[in-house]
């Protein structure tokens, strides 16, 4: 039975991360910290848990004195907030290994760090030591590793099936936009009138196009291919749906593609390729990344479209996927067989 | 492991209902009908289901080939339609265990349900064969029954707050209110107009007031109280909200409540007593039935308030829960821990 | 062209006022204020307004030095801060007109208000002096009233059923259950995490039952009859659905109810007696009040169901109706013909 | 008073059209056919209409009997049965104006219609006599003409932002990508399992990407410029977002294009210019289109944003304006002023 922390309980990744850790057969959660509801029941702000999982959360405080007793913490975290706390873990613990759900850990480049999250990095020689926590990607260097960055959720659904037809040179790198289209759970559990229902419900829009965080990221994962990311809010929870826009070589056929994603994910249990268009609904509260694609051969156009869900592969399950790994646990446990239709 | 056939698979309760069994670890599945469907895989039609679940459907006919060498069978059917096919069983199988999702069975008296359900019974001789399937009142019959009736979605959320309160004469049994607001997976998968998105999204409205099929099904459990039940549809998309209005005596304290609810559902695990006003959320995914009450002194009243997810306690996990009484599984099995926040 | 100023522009009510006196052909809107927003065009807050209409907001303090040249001022603030204002403005123009939107002025008895609202009343000489602007009721009152206290969403939703049948003594006047389901906008436009998107979308709650600010004032207008009021939120935007439980005698029959509803609202255009059990969505965005009605002999219960739009007969429109009534000008204008489908 | 006439008055976009043409000041409404409810009541079938608007709806046969004495005639009808009931009107009234709302007129080239709508043109040669209705671009046509093909929903949001840009040469006529995300209402009314409530409410997906009908249709306005047009639903009710890629000259400033968007659309009433990326909810029951771009110099891409109304610039309020261009009659009669915050 191994040990796990968390530190960053409360909001939507932190509370995923919790409610999947409690049906693990294989480890047990040491601590719960939150500052905000510290020396509070869990149950006892999120009723739903009332029963189901006995918690009492604990302060940032009494979660360092913990640490030494773990085997492996999550920082469900603000950035800058996780880059702080992870200092202080690593001083505490030279052993414990993290799973960081932030974007302070993502980039090997502090440089990149600094112009896109707008603040000093304060762990600059630590980023080499932190792993991409892709794991279909990076799996091998994933299990091996004591500090995993997880992905963004954009990032996520935009390199898995972006990867292989990249890395293969099915695609050209230049001119790759992502339309990527999200649910409103992606923007956090935080007063924001924006968010309110009443404004939202019928509400679509984009934001920082070319000039989002996750823009860099997903680069850094395609060879530096030249991307344009261009994130948008629809009216749902949950949810990615991405439609990738390629240049195609006119040699470049369907059983080529299909060869392609093959070979990278015939094995891949959560990646599914599919041969309808995926939807939303149909990874909702999945770990799975479904893809599928359309030739627009008179536009000599490829065109990708991937489903997530972006509290699962977007961040929790994901999240747990690399702490399997790491921990030396089967893959899978706790974040399939969790399906519900509706 | 115990073997397991679902007539009518591919509804909401269906859907809901193999979702659950697929995680169960004390049964496998036969079969799984669907004359809609019949031949196709499962994952075919609801992708969610890819690599989760790999199943065919079959017809009604290849399935009675089967119903002999299942321990149970679940009926997810529309009225009528299953107890013709629940005739056909028994006839193929004396021992077969049944759970009903339907209103077929649910009365011990044939001509509340000719008169409700608007067509004649051809069963009437094996009603009193069959149990109500609440398990938190009727447990120990349950355990012993063939045949077991599973109660519906609005009785449900309506019986279990009211129980205890008319057996032990804490509330009068004449003029009880129960409005109840249902989320529209309650209408079930099927084409109509009137539940399209762009008709339902910003739409309430109440429905067979007082002629609700299930308002005898609630006042058969309450000693033939005095009931009306006025149902509501609300665009959500699972979950039933109950506000039941009673009459109190002057005489009955918050104390005397406290110590009812207590003394029937302390030791339930999936009835939870609330301080506070319950919301749907908490209970959506789940098999919980979540209760609470407001005293009205002013005006004599007693306000219960009662929340289930009506495709799980209201109808699937309901079921399973029988199910795993009926056959003497640990009776949580794969309906517990099912959490999402969102 | 009479010369109209708003306190308290942009809140829910306040915006759908503005947009409401955009389109009314005899007033002109002579300033609008917004503290928040002082000095800040409408437009460039909310983009919806450009092109529509060219206006900038006042300060508070800028608004009262034009109190002396309008016919009538709209306060569309949160209670305390309205009556705060009012004392102002009525030092300032003896003369003007006020339609207030907030809870201040809609008690004859300031001991109820001060009760309900947790607050001195610092104008309690004035409540007299305010008429309650429900026009199909006290229109004769409000088009020779100085000051019109609007009703609140609730209590119209409430009081119109229920006035004639009570008036009449067709009903009994205890145990009165008003069950009403709202939408969010409701609870306004403000920072607050239980109305966010995520929060709200699969919610279905009570609240204050028994014990809310709208209780007193429902009262205030049966003739002191007993009520239980019980509000609940959906997830909607708009429209507040109210079912209400009374007690009949036997020998009232449908025929007495209809000619009694006839003989108060025949001739009342904004009030639709219907057959069916109306639906919110067919009066949202208008001033109507839809009305219909069953009869459950077995119980003696009389089941009355309406609904209206909580931001346009429950605020706005109504607010403007009174105002018409106020200025002698067609009653209807500009909140008739206003009706969109979706 | 001009006189005028609808055929298909009962889809979402009959139900726009006939709410707005019952503000109109001048015009009046001679008949309103619907073979579905032929000799019911509107207001009895839309309960929304009682009281605002007194109308029986006719049949098919019974319209072209009053075909000879209405000025006018909107057709809402699906495609091919649009031009069946187009050439039987042209019979009967050869002076009568046509509005249609369907595909059928919108091509020059009989060929295009007849490979994307996969069905024989029974009028080829009236397609010419056809003026496409994008009054911001065809005005003065439009003004003279009898005849016109209102534009469908997706093309009124490509079309418009383009337009100039590629006239101009300011942007290059290949890969121009347009990925558009619509709600619900523009799936129609009718009885289909996909668009239930329960399966939209959170499900985002493309469909028909390079393939789709209104393709062509845009390409047709672009000087046959080459777009991949790719559409998404997205679970709102109504709006169209637009989100458009393309290539741009290193020498194009925004100066360059804000002054060509400036000289064709400076005095355009419904065309708003935005400095912020608009949001959908700011057009809703509007004729407005939103637009506003951002560079991208680092991909030298330019990206353009564009928000409609489906139904109303999208389909009612743009066929109104096209009448009233006809007609004669100021162009925003009954079409503007019609703003809801929510």
């Amino acid at each position: 039975m191994k040990k796990i922390g968390i530190f960053g309980t409360t909001g939507y990744a932190g509370l995923q991360l919790i409610s999947l850790l409690n049906r693990h057969q294989s480890i047990e959660i040491t601590f719960a910290a939150s500052n905000r509801y510290a020396n509070e029941k869990l149950s006892s702000i999120y009723r739903q848990f009332k029963g189901e999982l006995d918690l009492t959360l604990v302060s940032t405080e009494k979660a360092y004195a913990q640490v030494s007793s773990v085997d492996l913490v999550f920082l469900a975290l603000p950035h800058t907030i996780s880059m702080t706390i992870a200092k202080k873990i690593m001083t505490l613990n030279k052993d414990v290994k993290i799973v960081d759900l932030s974007g302070d850990f993502r980039f090997n480049d502090y440089k990149i760090y600094e112009e896109y999250y707008d603040t000093k990095h304060i762990l600059k020689d630590f980023l080499k030591k932190y792993t991409y926590g892709l794991p279909e990607i990076y799996r091998e260097k994933i299990k091996k590793s004591q500090y995993v960055a997880n992905p963004g959720c954009y990032p996520t659904s935009a390199i898995l099936p972006l990867y292989p037809l990249v890395k293969e040179n099915i695609i050209s790198k230049s001119h790759i936009i992502i339309d990527s289209k999200s649910g409103l759970s992606g923007t956090g559990r935080k007063e924001n009138i924006n968010f309110l229902f009443t404004e939202s419900v019928n509400n679509v829009y984009a934001y920082n196009t070319g000039s989002h965080r996750h823009q860099p990221e997903i680069k850094d994962h395609l060879y530096n291919a030249d991307i344009l990311f261009s994130p948008h809010i629809v009216p749902s929870v949950r949810g990615i749906f991405s439609t990738i826009y390629c240049q195609l070589e006119e040699s470049i056929t369907a059983d080529i593609i299909n060869a392609t994603f093959k070979k990278y994910y015939e094995e891949e249990f959560f990646i599914r390729l599919d041969t309808n268009i995926p939807k939303v609904n149909q990874v909702q509260r999945t770990n799975y990344c479904d893809i599928s694609y359309t030739i627009d051969s008179k536009n000599k156009k490829l065109i990708l479209y991937s489903c997530i869900d972006n509290l699962m592969k977007g961040a929790a399950s994901q999240a747990i996927q690399n702490m399997n790994l790491m921990l030396g646990i089967n893959e899978k446990e706790s974040i399939d067989n969790n399906l519900f239709y509706l």
